[in-house]
Parts: C-alpha cells; structure tokens; sequence
C-alpha cells in the first residue's frame, strides 16, 4: 500500500453517490482529471443521462471509456491524470456478464483491478452500485448479477482505503471505522 | 433557516420509520399534533393499514388527507399546529406520477415542499422510503418511480435539519454528522 | 436479560453478513460452535451454497437443521455449545410462510424465539438479510415476505444486545448506539 488515497462510493439509485465522488476527485485535483465511463450507451435513455454528466464535470475533466479492461485504463491514466473517477463499477460488471464472464472470469477481472489500484501512482475514486437489498430477483440472470454485484463490492471495499456510503446525498463514512471505539466500520 | 427542526426519517419497508417519525414528534408536542397523509387508501390492503395507523396514533392526533397539494397543508396546519408529521414523501411521489407530473414537474412540486418547510412555524417530521438498493426494475414506469424517489430524498434531506435512517426499527442519525471528526454523515 | 451476547447481522445479498457472523462466533469460541441451517436446499444452486458454507466453516463447527422450531434449537443446542450461529432468519421466515403461517402466526413464532433467546446459556449470533430497501414487488406473496422479513428483524434487533449491519463487507454497529451523543444508533 502507497499514501495514495483509494476510495468507494457506494450507493442506491439516485443517492447522490457519482456527484459526492466528482466532488471528491474535485476537491483532489485542480485538473487533469479523468473519467473513466464504463458506461457504453445503448438507449436514449443512458445516452441522455451519459451527456448530462458529461456537461456537469465541465471542462477541466477528460473521459475515457472503456467497458471492460477498466485496469488498463487506470494503469495508463495515471501517467497522465492527478485523479481518475471510476463511474461504475456495476456497469462493469454487467458489462463482464455480457461478455459471458462467469464468476471465476469476475473474480479474475477483480484481481487485475486490485493489482492496478495497488500500484495506482494517483488518486483512484470508484463509484459502485448497492443492489442486494430488495427481495430476491426472479429471474436467475438478475441474482447472477446481484451476486457478482455484491461480491465485487466486498473486494473493493477491502482493497480501498476509505468507503463512503452515499444515502439520500449524504456521504455517511463506513471505512476506516469512525473513533468511538464501539466498532462502527471496523473491518475484520 | 429559523431554528424550527425539520427532520426526515427515511427507512425500508417495515424499517419501523414511521413509528419512529412518530414518537419523535410525540416527544416533541402533547397535543396539536398534525398527521398529513399522502396515501389515498384504494384498496383493502391499504385500507387495513391506513386504520391500524390511526388507531395507534391516538386522540392527540388530527389527520388531514392531501395526496399533492402538501406544501399548501403544511402552510395551514402551522397555524394550529405544534408539530406536523408527514407521512410519506414516497406515496406523494407516487401520487404525482400518477397525475401525470414528469421530472421537471415533481422538482418543481419539491421546491415548494422546500419553501414550506423553510417558512414552517411550527417542526416538521417526514417520512419516505428507500426504495433505490435493489436491482434495476424491468419496467420503465418503475424505473421512473425509483429514480424521483431517489432525488427527492435527496433534494429534502438537503433542506432538513436532520436525517435518520431507520434500520430493522433503530434510528441511525446521518446528518449532522456525528461528532468523531471521521466524515461520518457530512454534508458536502 | 443475562450477560450473555446475543446478536443480530444484517445485510443485503452477499454483503458478507454469513462471513462476518461465523468470525464473530470464532472469536468467541474455539470448539463447541454449532451452526443452526434454517436452510432446507431444494435445488443445485441453493445445494452448492449450503456446502460451500459448510467447507468453509471447517471441522469444530456442527450444523443442525432445522427449518422452523429454531426456538427449541436453540434450547437444546444452549446445554451444549459455547455458541450458536443462526444462519438465517429470512429463510426461517421463508419457511413459515411455505408452511402456511400468516402474520399472526409469525410473529407467534418470533415470541418463541425471543423466549429462547432470553433463556439462552451460551451467545447466540443470528444473520437475516435485509429486503426492504428496493422498489414494491408486484406480487402479493412478495409484498408479505418483505413485509414479514422487516416486521421480524426488528423484534429481533430490539431483542438482541448487539445489531451490526455489513455493508460491502464492513461490518458497521448500529447498537448499542456509538458514543458520539448524537443519537446513532440510538434505540427508542
């Protein structure tokens, strides 16, 4: 581990978690800025809200996307960028299922990301869905996806060195544990 | 801001938020207790509920039914009232959905929400739900539902003075944030 | 209330809370732990599940299952163990409700359990998932189980000493209420 700050974003829908993120890459940086979309838009609907977020970074950000060898991107990223903003890690992995990737081919992607956020010489922030607190989906491709959603989070969370959970757009601090001593965060 | 409390109890389903909601305006007020409800019973499963709720609340309690138009209750329960307890946020979304309010349309109703809470004499308790931690609806009207939800909590919890999160029936402040000097529940 | 621990894991799908559950049993014994199933596997992909947790858990470990008097387990299990690990809650309610148990009937079955877990001799640690925090499923069946599942884990998280949601992993205490004096965590 560097003194390179690592952090997730986690969060429901529309919790507030990819603009508490921007922020917190703003707050890093001046510029040279990164945006790593994993998002390849392939409705109206995404391509609108893809755009949208692109107009709200402003000029100061550069994006790249690319869907699937996120560690690659990072790696070369950092040669340039003073922080890259991972916005998401579930599109990620949708993207991985898509590509007929079981969960051993997950797990292996998630070691690569590992690899490159352990060397990573900048400031990395990824942002990552909450998607396993509803009722079991009917349909086994949705718990497929549920599951790796969920395991992916555990590795990250584990590899990163601060999680911020993001409800209602307030950012609430999981990891490192807060100090009251009562194991709130605590990581075992 | 005056130092009227606003407060937003957000929570699943079954988290106990209402109850909570509640019993916070109960300590605050003995009497003159206002409960706006945005649920517009119409079938029998709703209806059971709607009375239960009713009856555990009390006679020191008056309801008042508006399924939109809440801002407007708010205004006018203030003269009477000494605390108002709005129950839920979710429902009146869903309300405004259903009358055929767009994006634009239901921030525009969540500006005047915000308006009347800013110039409320008298505090303010809502509730709402969480509804954005499970996987992507397949359907679009649902989607649609998922995400105002999703702004919404935000838009209010950043006009609030402060919100809990209801866990299996414990109330978890997020904001303001705890005094640990960790991040936990700070605003950005 | 004895000063024996009994506590409470919740999470979403693979948030870790089976993981993060079985260490805290581990902490507290060497031997003597027995794991309570309330697991009956109808199908291969639940099959493999049940045996690679019980892989995992490896051979001081023994598991009883028992699908719907856990209460009486419990009982039996407590003269003994050195403790216990109920693994989970949300299956249990899952098979009352299969059994043809309505509200009443459940919350019947949570007085039993409660019995059991103020009488019990050694720690117990009990696991539910967390189910309410996703958009109204549209069948009814779902509706009661979410509905179920919320009214259960806050009976059991107002039973309990100690009630830990995992998120991602990270394991963050909500009661006893961290000592910040702001109220997180704080029961009513």
């Amino acid at each position: 581990m560097t003194d390179i700050t690592r952090i997730l974003v986690l969060g429901g829908c529309r919790s507030g978690k990819s603009r508490f993120a921007k922020q917190t890459a703003d707050n890093m940086a001046m510029d040279k800025k990164i945006y790593l979309a994993t998002c390849v838009p392939t409705d109206r609907e995404m391509k609108t809200r893809v755009k949208r977020h692109q107009d709200d970074r402003g000029p100061d950000w550069a994006t790249i996307e690319e869907p699937i060898r996120i560690h690659e991107t990072i790696d070369r990223a950092c040669t340039q960028a003073k922080v890259i903003l991972v916005d998401c890690l579930t599109l990620w992995i949708s993207n991985l299922l898509f590509q007929g990737k079981d969960e051993a081919g997950i797990m292996s992607a998630v070691d690569l990301l590992e690899d490159a956020l352990n060397r990573a010489t900048c400031p990395v922030v990824l942002v990552s869905n909450e998607v396993g607190y509803g009722i079991v989906p009917e349909n086994s491709l949705a718990r497929q996806f549920r599951d790796m959603a969920g395991l992916v989070n555990q590795r990250v969370a584990r590899a990163v060195d601060k999680v911020i959970v993001s409800m209602a757009g307030i950012p609430v601090q999981i990891k490192p544990e807060s100090g009251n001593g009562q194991g709130l965060g605590k990581e075992i």
